[in-house]
């Protein structure tokens, strides 16, 4: 994959997918769903207020005819619901509509008919930069706040089991840090030692680890060259790993809007992919999500 | 000042400056030096092992006859001299040659004999970015790991004095999170909130600070409006004071190696500027630091 919107292709080349939205009654959600079903990627299920909906659907062309729609007023609900669908086999991907991430994520999670699979849900996103020469993962941007050391582990498997899934077989994981040695002031580095030791005893497979690495090394040879550091991943991350949300955040928003990048991004961690956009993103953005969700099995 | 190479002219109108470089016998610091004083913007004072430091400048064409070499070939003991040179009113910036950073500071803030004004050192760092209608400062991505709450406070006193200096008398200061709500489990919206607050009751002068805000909200008046954020800093923050060094130094990098910016970096907190260029930084990078350092008074 060489850009983002080869997402699009990809996600046509598997099954038709299933998507259903929680809470669906929400503009700027049905408009990407509509994106999504004009590429030709998703059939959508919309669980919500059914007249709102219908209504926002007629107000932008969109023709509700021939899809579902599951009528749930109540927001707080529709998410349980959608989950419902999912574990009685009648969706593939999970979306939020007008409701808080955490109401989501509560629904997700649930021990009663929840999607749990890893221990850890984890936000993943895809970058097409023009100052880096390969698309490339960050994670977790946006659900876990300060990452025990085993649940770095969980994120960095759900993220290696995506870029399995997207036909990189063993790809090069970069763990954040400010400095590229080892310092017992600075817990990124001692995680990002540990993580990488874990990968060379075989306790984490199917990737190459290594850190701790800074952003420059981790995506730039030549700055790795000039701090002499000899690495299988330095210059070449296929995904970076950040030590907490204050810094994944940080770098996700400064890649889109001071650096111009374009982004994919994803939940990760559950039986499904849960597509997750908000408000602030693009169009294309959230286009590019639904596709991803969809190019995974 | 719309662009950083701005920088220079503005040098060019200050009293000249007296610049001493600890431990100068270095190929890429020599470059810098020559460049800083073929631009104008400094006299050059060089300590170090004074033949190695004549043989590089030989390589360079860059002509030793007109300053000032201080032999000293032990490189522990170059920032000392640099120090005590500064403190007896015969120089009037600080300059790391090939020694590390904790060397350096160390010497600074010695107790005897020490450069030291506030509290606390922070590295801060002037960008320009095409993807942001000015300059803007942040802090700190180099030096504190994880500053306490008191330490904010002096980063932020410090980098809003840079500002006063720059001509910018009450800068717009946004304090950085992944969230623009104030969370109990997120440090860094809880400092933030805290420091808004003292800022509102003139306990931080000089300055309209807001927090917490996400670089989105910081930076683009469009996000911010999108979150329904009603404040003066966000979408034209002039400086970001980031959480702490795994995020202030991930921000860092990502605009200068995924957002293609450009970029000027001093050592704040000291009785003068504190020049820290690293090997990795571009010729352009290095020249801009000095002419910031030498902007200052």
């Amino acid at each position: 994959m060489n850009s983002l919107s080869d997402l699009v292709n990809i996600a046509k080349t598997k099954p038709s997918k299933r998507l259903v939205v929680a809470a669906a009654e929400d503009l700027t959600v049905l408009k990407a769903i509509q994106n999504a079903v004009n590429a030709g990627i998703i059939s959508p299920i919309l669980i919500g207020n059914r007249q709102k909906i219908i209504d926002i659907c007629k107000t932008i062309g969109f023709e509700t005819a021939n899809f579902e729609i599951i009528d749930e007023p109540d927001p707080a609900a529709a998410p349980y619901k959608a989950v419902g669908l999912i574990n009685a086999g009648k969706a593939d991907i999970l979306m939020k509509g007008i409701i808080s991430t955490a109401t989501l994520v509560r629904s997700v999670i649930a021990k009663d008919n929840g999607l749990r699979k890893s221990q850890t849900l984890s936000h993943f996103a895809l970058f097409e930069s023009k100052f880096y020469h390969k698309i490339f993962g960050v994670s977790d941007a946006a659900l876990n706040i300060a990452p025990t050391f085993d649940e770095k582990v969980n994120i960095i498997v759900n993220a290696v089991e995506l870029m399995h899934k997207l036909g990189n077989s063993n790809p090069k994981v970069a763990l954040l840090a400010p400095v590229e040695t080892i310092s017992e002031k600075i817990e990124s580095t001692i995680h990002a030692a540990l993580l990488t030791m874990m990968n060379k005893r075989n306790q984490i497979k199917g990737c190459i680890l290594d850190g701790p690495l800074s952003l420059d090394n981790a995506i730039s040879s030549e700055a790795a060259k000039h701090k002499g550091i000899v690495s299988d991943v330095a210059g070449d991350a296929d995904i970076i790993i950040v030590p907490d949300l204050d810094c994944g955040n940080a770098l996700y928003k400064s890649l889109l809007f001071l650096g111009g990048a374009k982004s994919a991004a994803i939940v990760l961690g559950a039986k499904v992919p849960i597509v997750l956009t908000s408000r602030a993103d693009t169009e294309d953005n959230k286009l590019l999500s639904i596709a991803l969700a969809a190019s995974l099995e």
